[in-house]
């Protein structure tokens, strides 16, 4: 890709041009594209605007985008548009359904002046005084977006709030994420190396020379610099903390391990995984927010799974000298969610974004108070559902778990029948979006047989 | 700790000067200690010397260690010696039985010429002329040890040797082990910030409340720049591939995941985990060797658990503005090996050392070559093991574990049965030598009930 820069000197990765859209859900002018422009402008953007539909969202010149507002969901999706929640960001996974592409890529939009300022303080090294620190911390604490502000347009200037490795080096979280998605998971085992396909990497000793193939990679969920991605609770109490620490790292969560994903960084195999990234009923008119991620990434991976893996390794020596294996697999997997099912890979660490902007800890609160308690139950449900044979496609896991949560969630609120009702409408809208594409899992059940 | 640098600028954490035996298994005499003097000597060293037991080991001056030999581990267990590895490093597992600690750290003792050149070129930058680079190919393929010549002997060059952060500051890598074995580990949820108990870094958003108290660490598992543990087919078929990235985490392994544990730089609790960490039969007389920590790693995590999590949540509102909280829980695990079947957390990553010299490949081969079979149906076999309810001790856990061994792996090969005696014996000879201590485990079969 001439004249996109990249933080690796040699782009070997494939930058999947025609095969990937960036999601972006918003209720406000996307200046904070500017930053992102040397990366992104090569892609198709799906937007997806919340809130109020008569508001006129900006769109930096350059970007080849469709935008959709509620009116848009509500023609297109009729009475099924009720599974799209409104006013929150939940409402991005709409983009997910009317993509047509096989990579999604979805990014917050939140850039404001603490940003600018903070990177301001961070790029230049110079420490601000008081007064203007203050001036930051009331635009942290409104939601007032100086990005519209000309001085704040700059491009050049903008382009810093990228986030940057140890060496100073822009961050391309869209080819790391490509390059996540484009090598194999390994949910199997654990690699203390990190992840195996990285460049000066491998599996380590002791590693199964058997599970070495690894996984197809559903799932890259990449992390935050400065304003890490805290619940309520936390923010409250750690008002100041920020994510200084680089870790240069990619691993795979392994199989039968519930994680919680967040949506502000994130890239899918709409393929492979698409259907599950419902992001559930949040926002206006419903008792919760702030778990959409979370349910996504529950209903995507899991826990709890009873694995009985049988392994039978023949050797027989043919002829002096010569050995000949046979190798006979076998894996039953009983008890998973989704991609631990299906035999999917999930990866997290890098690469990193730079999250500017700290949400409103009593606002959130509100959103998440229930949720709070809600999801100590949720997480034993995750970890113990369980998917039958007869699941293998994305589609149908994804409508058994729906059965499942009315039944065993509707007791600790009604709200869960709620969003089971929504799980069925959802996929329905999906299928009906995408009536070519069924998401057929590579090895449903995790069964392989190699003989 | 006075004079005794560390890589943090406040030495928040204790020493456990005290309550750690540092053990090192060795052929040769010890000069490596040098370059660790700064760390290790306020330690008491448990030093098990390999192979003839007629040749003197030499021990740098100041080190506070006692030293056995192959006639001290006959006289000590008589007949029991016969579960402790001779010419291999797996008899390091004797200084974990008769240490009085409640800490171990091992480390291996490979100091060579190779690590001596190589910390020459990290360190001053310079690229050393080919004909160099002959002569330390020359040491690394043999097994002549220069740290025993006056010239290497100097205690300031070999300071060098100790491993660097990116910041160029020495890795105590034992202050580390001992953060990591002082903290709770995370063992029931994947959190994407690493480890929440670390400065800077918490639990992130969705982490399930009621989990955060975590679980004991029993293992921390360190790393290793330069050489990376490699296999013999990887070390042949990547022979120049040395590990440079320095990654600044530590997790904990999740519950339900196996991984491959190296015994190179490795700390445990030992009142927790200690009966665990047998290193089994390898070196002289035996079919396998260089599967010794990775036994003890199998033996000690697990995989493949069933794990039904019932919580209930009950929540009153008693009085106007006044909530009470009655959270009863209630997990049920079935299906765990020792670690998991405690509701213990192991942990890795940080610290690193610096792995100097990569051994013989060829020799490995001849090593490992049964073991590459093996492992096949190894990890099968520990990923389906099941301990009882009634195994609430390490000890307990551990023989129900060796009659599974001798049950389902002797069919496997022969030497299986004869392992599984050892691993009887081996816990004998632990209780022999431990007569007051019995490890039982906080919360065994990880059943935890709160009112």
């Amino acid at each position: 890709m001439a004249g996109v820069p990249s933080s690796s000197s040699v782009p070997t990765t494939p930058l999947l041009k025609d095969e990937l859209d960036i999601v972006i859900p918003t209720i406000r002018n996307l200046d904070f594209l500017e930053m992102w422009r040397p990366f992104f402008q090569p892609y198709h953007l799906i937007i997806v605007q919340d809130g109020d539909p008569s508001k006129v969202i900006n769109v930096p010149k350059g970007f080849d985008y469709e935008l959709y507002n509620r009116n848009d969901i509500n023609r297109i999706l009729g009475p099924k548009a009720s599974c799209i929640s409104f006013k929150d960001s939940a409402c991005r996974c709409f983009g997910y359904m009317v993509s047509k592409k096989k990579y999604i890529y979805t990014i917050d939009d939140d850039c404001f002046v603490s940003l600018l300022l903070s990177s301001l303080l961070f790029s230049t090294g110079i420490f601000l005084p008081r007064v203007v620190k203050t001036f930051a911390r009331f635009f942290e604490t409104t939601s007032v977006n100086l990005c519209t502000w000309p001085f704040f347009r700059s491009t050049d200037l903008s382009r810093n709030l990228v986030a940057k490795d140890p060496s100073g080096n822009q961050i391309n979280a869209l080819e790391q994420h490509i390059k996540n998605l484009l090598t194999p998971a390994t949910p199997f085992f654990f690699n203390t190396l990190y992840d195996p396909f990285r460049d000066g990497a491998d599996f380590v000793r002791g590693y199964p020379f058997s599970l070495r193939e690894g996984a197809p990679t559903a799932l890259s969920h990449g992390l935050w610099l400065n304003i890490p991605d805290y619940d309520a609770p936390t923010q409250l109490v750690k008002p100041r903390e920020r994510n200084t620490r680089y870790v240069d790292a990619v691993l795979t969560i392994p199989k039968g391990t519930l994680f919680p994903m967040c949506g502000m960084n994130l890239g899918f195999n709409r393929e492979l995984i698409g259907p599950a990234m419902y992001f559930g009923l949040m926002g206006d008119g419903q008792p919760i927010g702030r778990y959409d991620d979370m349910w996504a990434g529950w209903c995507a991976k899991n826990n709890a799974f009873h694995q009985i893996l049988t392994l039978k390794l023949r050797l027989k020596l043919l002829i002096l000298g010569t050995l000949r294996l046979r190798l006979a697999r076998r894996w039953e997997v009983v008890n998973t969610v989704i991609c631990d099912h299906l035999g999917l890979g999930v990866k997290t660490g890098l690469p990193y974004i730079w999250h500017s902007k700290a949400s409103n800890p009593f606002t959130n609160l509100k959103k998440e108070y229930n949720g709070i308690f809600w999801q100590e139950e949720l997480i034993p449900f995750f970890q113990s559902a369980t998917l039958s044979k007869e699941s293998t496609t994305v589609q149908k896991c994804y409508i058994e778990l729906s059965k499942q949560v009315r039944e065993k969630l509707s007791k600790v609120d009604p709200y869960f029948g709620k969003l089971a009702d929504a799980m069925v409408t959802w996929i329905e809208a999906w299928d009906e979006l995408n009536p070519s594409t069924t998401a057929i899992a590579p090895e449903a059940n995790g069964t392989t047989d190699k003989k």
